[in-house]
């Protein structure tokens, strides 16, 4: 094992788009956009060593080591540092926030220059395409002109995906995992349910609630919703079970009598202290929209991308299951796509992107290795 | 096909239990208690014709035919009936309400006689258990000493195997559809998502809104939430897909853009004009508590049955998969009792019990034949 990375900052880019205002996929104009962005490692010479991790719908740019004083590291710590799978002693690994979140970048809570108050649902719609488009800049802006790899779970695989198509000349290699080219009925129906009981809460205002009471109870019933797609039946069912919540017999009340209950209303509580509920809207609503065979069928599109590709699904992912990821894979075999595909055995659900890290740190290093070699 | 049953009633029978009031699981006590009740058919001579139909979460005891001037049907209309599966040309069916729920039993919408008031959240916690100890007031009362059969689907299933175990002597059989000996901690999950949003909603008021505004917004997305849960991944994609509502193409907004969308919002709206969200709490509540084997292991509970047993699931159904009824299978079989199952293949997920009418009128006639020769 590595090194802790120490004293990690998150860092702001902000970019008024040529010619002034980034044009969205919606033919909406913004800007100027800043992204949130954190770096590990260091960027090589003939910088070549760039991996762009992209994060999911509650995620943000703090993927690796601790802020300075924090006792929680980044997200997907056990995954980026000195000898862990993406090695920052080998590779400069970046991670950029979307646009559209709440954690540093411009989106629905930032000010909007026209008005002086926050944007709220004056904030234009955007979707996965206009957050690679974004992207792009910061990447331009550190001076990369090609990735050695753009790496993401769930959302963040929409993205790495979406970059491969829209910057084809930009991207040697792309590792998704755990997603999807586009979501089904259920997915987006997931989805609608946690916006409607986000907006079913009065105190979501039509989103203009900064400065007020935030809309905490209905996006506290979209996380636990959320919660339970993320893990597996079978893992909710080791760790919980029918076990009751500090007592021995049922109190036949509406109070907590499961720990499962217990567990999500806690789940629910603690997002609404860091995430902003018309965040959750935007970019829940940007995933429903995302189908990267929007403009042709699969084939034709993956056809058009440069990049190798690493696949990876879970057994138990019932979220995104395996054959969402195994129709990447076989329109990419069909475009005689270099294309590396494993469905790792896991017990738990969506959420083993984040914790499978035994099964992904075994496929990863040799593979961006590979990559890197080929660049050479 | 058979004719339609028309001019159908819903009658309510009203017991002061003895000593007056229904001591219920939870120790607390309740009376009088009412049961709407509906009934098809006639009872023969020797009462030994009657079939005990249970309904789900937010049925009702109007199972089959036409109240007068309605256009719509009984919710298990296509199944009862003369030369239907439950044929009412030989048997006597008789539909009866859950105690705890709102249309036309007892429940948290009535008025508790003490105050002259709505009991709100003063209703005590009724169980499945409580449900069934209320039906055999109402079995009593129509003079009938043992059912011929006792059937349901989803919470119906689970009130037909409680009334073997509860009350063996009265049962000849039961047919249990796509039901569970207790809920899982997922299956739990979701009933706790859709309570706390419910809860959520500020004019729930602590269940004090009789008379008030309802929380149509809490039921509604609970309702959503359930939605999604009863029809299986593909049929909802075979259905909805992506399929756009009344438009050729996205309208970069926070309308219903996809037609899963609408109907998700549709299905909320009518919910709140049919069922109290208080009832819904309770019954989703019931189903949870809900656990069969709970004074000892599921072999042993069975072992002191004295029924007969059709078990049906149905391949899609995710929310009560085909494993939790082969558990009651293997443990009826190891307790060496007259057990049938069958796995019907469908696609309809959970909703299969409601709408896969053929597979299920194949195989419930020969065997209500088969159980009432041997009664004879």
């Amino acid at each position: 094992m590595g090194k802790e990375l120490l004293n990690v900052k998150t860092q702001y880019y902000t970019f008024a788009a040529p010619p002034s205002e980034m044009i969205l996929k919606s033919g909406e104009k913004i800007g100027p956009v800043t992204l949130a962005y954190e770096t590990y490692g260091t960027l090589n010479k003939d910088k070549s060593n760039a991996i762009l991790v992209l994060h999911a719908l509650s995620g943000d740019a703090h993927a690796a080591g601790f802020h300075d004083g924090d006792k929680k590291s980044g997200w997907w710590d056990n995954m980026i540092g000195p000898n862990k799978a993406f090695d920052t002693n080998k590779y400069f690994v970046i991670c950029s926030n979307v646009i559209g979140g709440c954690k540093g970048s411009t989106g629905p809570s930032s000010v909007n220059p026209k008005t002086g108050t926050p944007y709220g649902l004056q904030f234009p719609i955007v979707t996965v395409e206009d957050m690679v488009k974004a992207q792009k800049h910061l990447i331009d802006h550190l001076g990369i002109t090609k990735l050695l790899n753009v790496v993401g779970g769930s959302m963040g695989g929409m993205q790495a995906l979406q970059w491969t198509v829209s910057f084809p000349e930009a991207v040697s290699s792309a590792i998704v995992i755990a997603a999807s080219v586009r979501h089904t009925a259920q997915q987006i129906a997931f989805n609608e349910v946690a916006r409607q009981a986000i907006m079913a809460d009065p105190d979501w205002q039509g989103g203009d609630y900064y400065g007020k009471t935030v809309p905490s109870r209905g996006l506290s019933v979209a996380r636990m919703i959320g919660h339970i797609t993320y893990m597996s039946k079978d893992s909710m069912e080791e760790k919980f079970g029918r076990k009751l919540k500090g007592k021995k017999s049922l109190t036949y009340d509406f109070s907590s009598d499961f720990e499962v209950e217990g567990y999500l209303r806690h789940q629910g509580d603690s997002f609404v202290q860091r995430f902003d509920a018309n965040s959750w809207l935007y970019i829940s609503k940007a995933l429903d929209y995302f189908n990267l065979a929007e403009r042709g069928n699969l084939v034709s599109v993956l056809s058009k991308t440069k990049a190798s590709f690493l696949i990876i699904s879970f057994t138990s992912d019932w979220l995104y299951p395996s054959e969402q990821s195994k129709e990447i894979v076989k329109a990419l075999k069909i475009s005689g796509k270099d294309v590396t595909d494993i469905e790792i055995n896991s017990n738990y659900g969506h959420d083993a992107f984040l914790v499978e890290i035994e099964g992904q740190s075994k496929i990863i290093p040799p593979y961006l290795e590979r990559i890197f070699k080929r660049t050479k």
